[in-house]
């Protein structure tokens, strides 16, 4: 009697750095860790120690790096997420380098929020659409990419997702694709997805010009 | 000239321990986080150590616990989260205890999937209408708690959520509370949370009966 196939192992790699927001990391998290043969890895970047913890953007939160880049240097999925932190990563070589050379053998690479802003700093949006926080659209034109205000975008194997809480929803959409529907739905069900957010205007397209300009001012705070 | 009154400080307690569910606390100290003068501090519960990780349910995650419990026993706000650990503490003296006497004090007692679990173990819930996940509401009432099949479920300073995600909406609503509805429409915007989920049955209201029972089965790896 042949002994069953092993499960194939789903590698996905998400690299944290000091200044992290933790939702755009633990949203996808929460989801593709419960696909079957997930196996996630928290990957020090930007000068943190595999091991140590990185600390969030208000420093509240430590959460482990557990692995050195170079120890998943070839992940089915990526998963950039965003926070302040991020733009002093931008021309960081280590941390640009493995993204690129990941990206040649991944199935699928996502941002969150100002994560996608280290996809283009890569070079892997040059005319492409793509979305981040709704603050940086800007910043992401700037690295040759078609600024899309779109909660999720995909473009090939390419995801990038809006700000911060948009992570869940890209990556139940990404459960899908990597698994199939069913698995997907089970996820929702499962994290009891069925949000109802108790005020509209989560987005630009909903929220009054005055409250906008009031993050805006105060985004080192709010967003 | 007299110096302006200082900003009062907001803190905000979350017990942290060995298989958490990452989401559980992340969700609401995203946005608690960014409450005008708000601390976050999580706690190492459990027999957790204070400067140490714990780890989620699922291993892939550490998340640092940074202080005792004891170096904060009068919070303005609880938060706890569930997951498969909060079995474990329910019979925790010192969780128990410390919890027990910080409510007693405290300005919002709050949870969010399974930690409701140790606000019924602590005597908190009784004759009390209050939530957890969905596969765990009779579990709930074994506390003496009156469950509910809602999302949020406020009564006086006692503030439950159901699974998972849906401590975001919980901790919105609360923002509001704790400071006032211009602040948790900022904070909404900030974290873009205009949820469009890209499947619906999230709720066991609107899944199919088969597909609760599918995730019912698999509660180890989907729930």
């Amino acid at each position: 009697v042949p002994a069953a196939a092993p499960r194939p192992l789903l590698r996905i790699a998400i690299p944290v750095f000091e200044g992290l927001t933790a939702l755009d990391a633990i949203g996808p998290y929460e989801v593709l860790s419960r696909l079957p043969g997930a196996s996630v890895t928290f990957l020090a970047a930007g000068g943190s120690q595999p091991g140590r913890a990185i600390r969030t953007e208000n420093g509240m939160l430590g959460i482990i790096a557990d692995a050195a880049l170079d120890a998943l240097p070839a992940p089915d999925v990526i998963v950039v997420p965003g926070g302040f932190g991020i733009r002093a990563l931008l021309e960081d070589d280590v941390l640009v380098g493995w993204l690129r050379a990941a990206h040649a053998t991944s199935r699928w690479t996502t941002s969150v929020c100002t994560g996608s802003l280290l996809l283009g700093a890569a070079g892997l949006l040059d005319g492409i659409e793509a979305t981040t926080h709704w603050l940086e659209l800007e910043t992401l034109a700037g690295f040759g990419a078609v600024p899309v205000s779109r909660r999720v975008v995909r473009v090939g194997k390419l995801v990038t997702a809006a700000g911060v809480s948009a992570g869940i929803d890209m990556a139940l959409s990404l459960a899908a694709l990597i698994a199939d529907e069913r698995t997907a739905r089970a996820i929702t069900l499962g994290i009891e997805y069925d949000p109802e957010p108790p005020f509209e205007g989560g987005s630009v397209a909903t929220a009054s010009p005055e409250l906008v300009e009031f993050v805006r001012a105060r985004r080192s705070s709010l967003a």
